[in-house]
């Protein structure tokens, strides 16, 4: 039965990444500097179409023609922040998915408080680490209600699954095991290799990688971001067989992302509801 | 005969390459956020001294010291432009080459305009795809003489020679087949590997490494530009052989630039008159 | 006897890497574009944390929760030089080590000033290659009393002995032997191989690294600074076994740094005073 489980979701992440193969997703990304360049790589190895465009003077022309659009906001500055609020204001009025990396979300109130303001502007999905997350529900909860100590003690799922009631959004939640939920619902992702974090930018990478899977099927964003979430580890998984190191596995791991077939994808995603 | 041609044209194309070699060209480079380290690398392994200085501030002093300068509009903004403009207008008054890359100029009206404004500043070489050297013959037709409908059937050579005439750039589309044209003559380039376009920025950097060619003989700029995208085109192949995805095909890329010999120079490059 | 001093600075290096893993510094990286994806692997892969914020609006939060700051000014621009001066004036308050990489430092009087402005907060250390650290000894000494022609010859031992002294900073000046000076002492390390001039950003990659190492032990900033050149040298010499070109030198220099062994280092490390 759980075998059964394992199998359908396989089936169901490789449906997405042969669709964003077949359909090579237009992806508008407004991210961070050091992460640019794995972005890009990691969404043209799974068959999508990265764009970094950013500019306030050209997203009213260009968010439009997106099927996508993703915002990280890793080296954010008061230049940048302006050109995200735009693109998401964009992509929420037309309808079009966007997915938020709030990349370091408690290092300053400057950050907190940009990263609020861009879940207002309806993100379909919120992927951060735990404590990523954890000071994002806790900000959103103070905004609203006060500080609450009993707070202090929210773990990262119970954050999630606030941070999804209260925003709308899917949220996931990065780590030894990825969970992804709407606030109601919970997914499961044990895919991965701890060696993945000695590599910059990879959480920035998948989070791309859930735009591009999610602009495939905006309205099943649990179901995509849980996929993108694994068929990235099985990557890194292969990556790993080989590697000798960060820097090698990085590239074994964009290489394994383009090369990844049906048997390979199916038989290593680890997905399960919880 | 045509063997006697394509000989030719490997000698001429290593000629370049020792020269860059030698002389160590320092090109200026204004380019894109996501290109800049594989532009760099491609610059260094092939011999030359990038120089990734941007700023308006700096171009007065910096500018006249460069035997090349090398503009990529890939991640535009207001913020950048009048930093482009100022380096390509200092290039053009002190004569030194300059080359553009004019990323996805069809992409919002704010765009197309920059790179028009650009190319009024008489860049020595423009390289783009088919879709972005269209969008800007297209436009500079229009904004002379209207929109013309005709125009709708034009292929991308026809667009790069009025592109070339209008301009009075030579102009080179990427594609399967490379085309290098000053408007009169037209030259193809038949190297390289379609998993290149898997990689981030191989347009730009291999619009980096025009820059450097041109920067060796100015006056011959269809000569260097063919060999450049020529010489890259070895360099995907010859990595090609051992990679097993896009991202060991850009470290062996990379690897076997820095590595070409005159043989396999002379042997791999494709270029005929057309 | 020589052998007794080789082998007792290879102990000190093995312990201030080991105390980078074992500590995880957090090390703020205000550095150019060109360099962010190299420095934050550097980083990562030696056990150190990265974190790429520069924004005026969070250094007041961030930069009293680091290790160390780490500035390079590579891509210069005035947008990005009060943020520098910020947060360098933060880790001067707060006693923070902090280190310059003053890239290309001669380039532009606009950029020169910038460094010597930068140099006024008191950095711990400066790293740089022999013209631009002989490029800020001639204007420091300029700035205050004249430019004195027989400087000309100062040569960039002596530069870096009178910038130490006249800035209070430990200078490193990278070469074929790396020396590290306080104004008195001088240090040599003689690791690395010259094709690590192939690979963009190398320079600043060891510079992040050297803020790693002095955040473990910022009162003894000339051995922390020595380690930091000699095991990134080492970890590029043992790259170099397998490379076939820059790129994948790069590759096997991170996965080196992050293997390295106490017997690698200890055999390995060349630093001798001088």
């Amino acid at each position: 039965m759980e075998d059964g489980e394992k199998r359908e979701w396989g089936a169901k992440a490789w449906t997405y990444l042969s669709s964003v193969r077949s359909q090579s997703p237009l992806i508008q990304c407004i991210t961070n500097f050091v992460s640019m360049d794995l972005t890009a790589n990691t969404l043209l190895s799974a068959g999508a179409s990265p764009a970094m465009l950013h500019s306030p003077n050209e997203s009213p022309d260009f968010t439009p023609q997106v099927n996508a659009l993703y915002i990280n906001v890793g080296t954010l500055s008061d230049n940048w922040l302006p050109a995200m609020e735009l693109a998401a204001q964009l992509a929420s009025k037309l309808n079009k998915p966007w997915v938020l990396d709030p990349v370091a979300a408690g290092a300053s109130c400057f950050r907190l408080k940009a990263c609020l303001d861009l879940i207002s502007l309806k993100p379909t999905v919120i992927r951060g680490n735990a404590s990523e997350i954890i000071a994002l529900a806790r900000a959103s909860f103070a905004s609203t209600k006060g500080v609450d100590s009993s707070h202090d003690s929210t773990d990262a799922v119970e954050a999630a699954k606030s941070l999804a009631n209260s925003s709308g959004a899917v949220v996931a939640v990065s780590g030894a095991v990825d969970f992804v939920t709407d606030g109601n619902r919970i997914v499961g992702a044990r895919n991965g290799v701890p060696m993945m974090q000695k590599i910059t930018a990879t959480g920035c990478a998948v989070t791309a990688l859930i735009a591009a899977f999610v602009a495939i099927d905006p309205s099943h964003a649990v179901e995509a971001t849980a996929s993108a979430l694994a068929v990235f580890g099985v990557a890194g998984e292969l990556g790993m067989e080989t590697a000798r190191g960060p820097a090698s596995l990085r590239t074994h791991l964009i290489d394994s992302l383009h090369g990844l077939d049906q048997t390979a994808v199916i038989s290593g995603v680890k997905i399960t509801a919880i």
